[in-house]
Parts: C-alpha cells; sequence; structure tokens
C-alpha cells in the first residue's frame, strides 16, 4: 500500500483514481487513519490544540475559512451527497491548491454533523490568535472584551455578533472553552473566519488596549451609569463578564467607565451574548454605522 | 399500601411520616409511579402537553413560579442536598398549601438535571396561553412576537430579554416547540414564570394587534428602514421571523413598517434572540426607561 502526504502528514488511502491533473485519495474504511484522526479531533479539545488542527464541515464554513485566510489541509469530498454543480465549482477552484479525498457515505456519516447535507467537510489549521500580532486598522477601534465564556452556543452568537457589527477584534480573556470546538465554529455559522479573535489573559488585555488609548467601558450589575449614557464615539472596548461571577476585580479597576443595561424584570441577568449584542449595536448607532 | 391524593392525582408513597401537621410521603423506590410519570415528564413533550403537567427545578425556578402564580402539584425534597435553612424556609412556606414528598438520594438523582445541586424539584401544572385570555395593562405595550422559534436555548433567551425589558407580552405564534421543554425552562433561568406568554397562530395574533391598535415592526433582511430610525414609542408589536426563513408572507403584508438591523459583516444573520433584544432595548431607550 502506497502512502501518500496529504498537506503536513501522512495519509494512507484506500485506493487512488486520476481525474484530469489530480490524483485524488479514495477513502472509503472507517479504519482509515485520516478518518480516526479527523472523529479524535472532533471530540478532544486536547488534540486540537496539541495538533494546531480542527474540523469544518459544508460549503459556507469553507468558503468563509479560505477567504478568511485559513489553511486548508485536506478537503472530504462524499459525491453521492455533494451535489454535482457546487461540487465541480469546489474541484475547480481547489485544484492543485489543496490535497483532496473521495469518501464513502458510510465514511462522510460516520464523521459529519448533519449528516446528508453538502457531503463537504475539510481539516483546517488553527489560526494563531495571540494578541501580540492582533492589528487594528481602524483609527476608532470598536473591541468585544470577553472573559470567559463557556459555553460554545454563546460563544457562536458572539461572533455572529461581531461579524454583523464588524468589530475590529473580539478578545477572549482567560478562554474556558477551545475556540475551535464543533459547537463554537457550528453556532457560529461561519462567524469563526470572519472575526479577528484574538485570545489572552487579563493583564495582557488590560495594557494592549491602556497602551492604545481604548477606553474601557465595563458591563457591571453593580454600575450606576446607564450604557445608553456613555459616548462610544470613541475608541471603544465593551467588557463583558461571565453570567454567573460577572468581571473579575483587575477589570472593574482598570475601567474608564462601568456600565449597566437595565434590569426591569425579576431575573438578575441576561444572556451573556445578549448583553454584549445591546452594547455593540447601541455604540453603532451613536457612531451612525 | 394506603393510596394517597396528591394535587389532582394518585401517588403512591413508600411510607409516609408525620411533620408537625403534615403528613409527607417518603419515596424512594425508582419504581414510585410518581417518580415514573416525572421521568416521563421530562422526556415527553406529548406527556407534558396530555397532562398539563411540567417539571422545575431547584428554588429560583420554585419561587419564581409560585411568585407567578404557577399552581404546584408536588414539591419532592432531598433532605441530604436541600441545605437546612432552605429547607425549613420552604417547609414553612408550603406548610399545608402544596403537597410535599421526601425523596431518596437516588430517585432526586434519578430525576434532576443538576444531581448535586438545591435537592428541590416541583411538578406544576401549565398556564393556559391562550391568547384571549391575555390582558394588556400598559396604555403603551410594548410586544415581542416570535414566529416559530425552535431551539430551546434561544427561547429561554428570548424569556430573559423579555423579562429584562419587562414587556407586556411574548407572542409565540406558530409554535414548533413545547413551551414547557426542560431545556427551554432552564434556560430562561426562570423567565419562563415571570413573563406574559401567549401561544397562537398567525392570524389570530395579527387580529389582536390591529384590534387594539399596536403598531407591527417586522424584522426583515430586505427591509429598507434601519431599526434606529423608527418610533417605538407608541405602542409597538416587533415581529420576529426564524433564522432559516424570516417571516412569513402574512406577516410582511400587515406590516405598519419593515425594519432592518444593519448587517456589516459577511454573514447574514444574526441569532433570533440577539436580534429580538436589539430592538427591545433600542424602543426601551426611545421610551427612556
Amino acid at each position: 500500500m502506497l502512502m501518500h502526504w496529504i498537506g503536513n502528514g501522512y495519509v494512507i488511502p484506500d485506493y487512488t483514481i486520476f481525474t484530469g491533473m489530480n490524483e485524488i485519495t479514495q477513502i472509503t474504511s472507517l479504519q482509515n487513519p485520516l478518518v480516526k484522526q479527523i472523529s479524535t479531533l472532533r471530540e478532544k479539545s486536547r488534540e486540537r490544540r496539541k495538533s494546531g488542527l480542527f474540523v469544518l464541515e459544508g460549503q459556507q464554513e469553507l468558503w468563509l475559512a479560505l477567504d478568511g485566510g485559513y489553511i486548508l489541509h485536506t478537503v472530504l469530498l462524499n459525491r453521492e451527497i455533494c451535489r454535482k454543480s457546487d461540487f465541480l465549482a469546489l474541484l475547480k477552484d481547489l485544484d492543485h491548491k489543496i490535497p483532496l479525498a473521495y469518501v464513502s457515505r458510510e465514511v462522510y456519516q460516520k464523521l459529519a454533523y448533519r449528516k446528508t447535507t453538502e457531503g463537504i467537510l475539510a481539516l483546517a489549521h488553527a489560526k494563531n490568535h495571540s494578541l501580540e500580532q492582533l492589528k487594528l486598522y481602524r483609527d476608532n477601534p470598536l473591541i468585544l472584551v470577553a472573559q470567559a465564556p463557556e459555553k460554545p452556543g454563546n460563544i457562536g452568537a458572539l461572533l455572529r455578533t461581531a461579524d454583523a457589527a464588524h468589530l475590529d477584534a473580539l478578545i477572549i480573556v482567560d478562554p474556558k472553552t477551545d475556540l475551535y470546538n464543533p459547537n463554537t465554529i457550528r453556532s457560529s455559522v461561519g462567524g469563526i473566519f470572519t472575526n479577528t479573535i484574538a485570545l489572552t489573559d487579563t493583564a495582557t488585555a488590560i495594557s494592549f488596549l491602556k497602551k492604545r488609548n481604548i477606553a474601557i467601558y465595563c458591563a457591571a450589575l453593580t454600575a450606576s451609569k446607564m450604557y445608553t449614557e456613555v459616548d462610544f464615539t470613541g475608541p471603544t472596548a465593551l467588557i463583558m463578564g461571565t453570567e454567573a461571577d460577572g468581571l473579575s476585580e483587575k477589570w472593574l479597576k482598570q475601567s474608564n467607565q462601568n456600565i449597566i443595561i437595565p434590569m426591569h424584570g425579576k431575573l438578575d441577568s441576561l444572556n451573556v451574548s445578549v448583553s454584549a449584542s445591546i452594547l455593540i449595536f447601541e455604540a453603532l448607532r451613536q457612531r451612525k454605522v
């Protein structure tokens, strides 16, 4: 059996065929090492961190990842599920660029979350999300800082909002969840690929913002200033804590102004992605964008 | 073995004890009919609809349900988990009012989502959510209408926002999910009990709003009017469609004004609870509350 280089790792194909200019790997066995690797990457954040690889699924995610400068390791196609015109467009686009494997329906269904749709999966390289390499291109940035968000669904919703608002950056401090958790990717509907995201700790984030004269506005249930009474038209960072514990003292001490979203009911908090979105869209309203 | 009336149904206790004025049912067997009934109600919306009963969990949910006028069928306590002072306060409050059962740790852990916290569960009666019985108490109501929301997590987040904004009503049209789905209750963090909620169909909802001269503002990606340019200070209903399909033609035809939240990124929509919250809090800002 031949061994093939695919991206930066070995893949043992079941067999290979030649289409036009490409030699294409065929995978039909659930025991194929690549199949096993993808299964593991789906489930284990430790494996994702170790390998720097993650799995994406469907055409929207694939296009957005390519558009966002992500480097693909391998694209897996099931030709029964993937509609023909889409498939041809994809092949044309990927020709010579990205290793391609055809997978059987059984293999696809083992690996995919959405069992019968689209027929496209890819293994991709995680980006470098260090704050040090974050560049701000606008004079008047609007940044969201989320401290230790946990639920993938909330992080996904934050990413959708960050995309809609075209934020200059989403900075996650003290992350509790792997950014490339499949549920985060899925609930972001591709927002994970379209945003500028940095992962760091509180002290580094504060120093980053202070150095650039970006005002720090901490959302806090104990704040006395209504969020609608604050001017967000200058360089602004909106800082959100966790639903359970709010923001840490470190942030509150460095805050230019603590702000509150009024709570008129009987509960004491909003969903974290909802709170963030209310603040972000108030900033956009003030900025008239 | 004695049969006991508990609420409106029979419960077969394992045995009973007497504390002060109360005869309290003891349940230690997983085969107890009440235990089986609660398990089924957790899992099956059909059973919830048939019986008109649902399960709530923890002190916050219990207090908010009582405060919201919900009628409890049975309260189940595990005395090892439930902290003593809370337990005494609960007993005092419930004395003579609501049937109480003590359950073993094993039974509690079978029935509870949050295995080790609080030690309190209750079976409660669903409310009547018909639009016909919905009363509006303010001259200038602010109402959210959500068409066919599906994900319990989104409905929960909507309920939290509706509570925070003290909306006059949340109207769910063409519901796809049982309101008392355990994940909806949980993700609403009690908001299901604090809000005025009506379930109905589109035609009935439109006629309800028209009759009361409540302006209909449909959120639509095809709308040309920015949501910040619309006056929400009069009687207002904000209408949200599904993320997948938006609003039905029926709504768009009856709209006083279609409105759009600007999308500055590469994705084409926001999370439905996020969109709703942005609109609702813009209305509150305009109303200066």
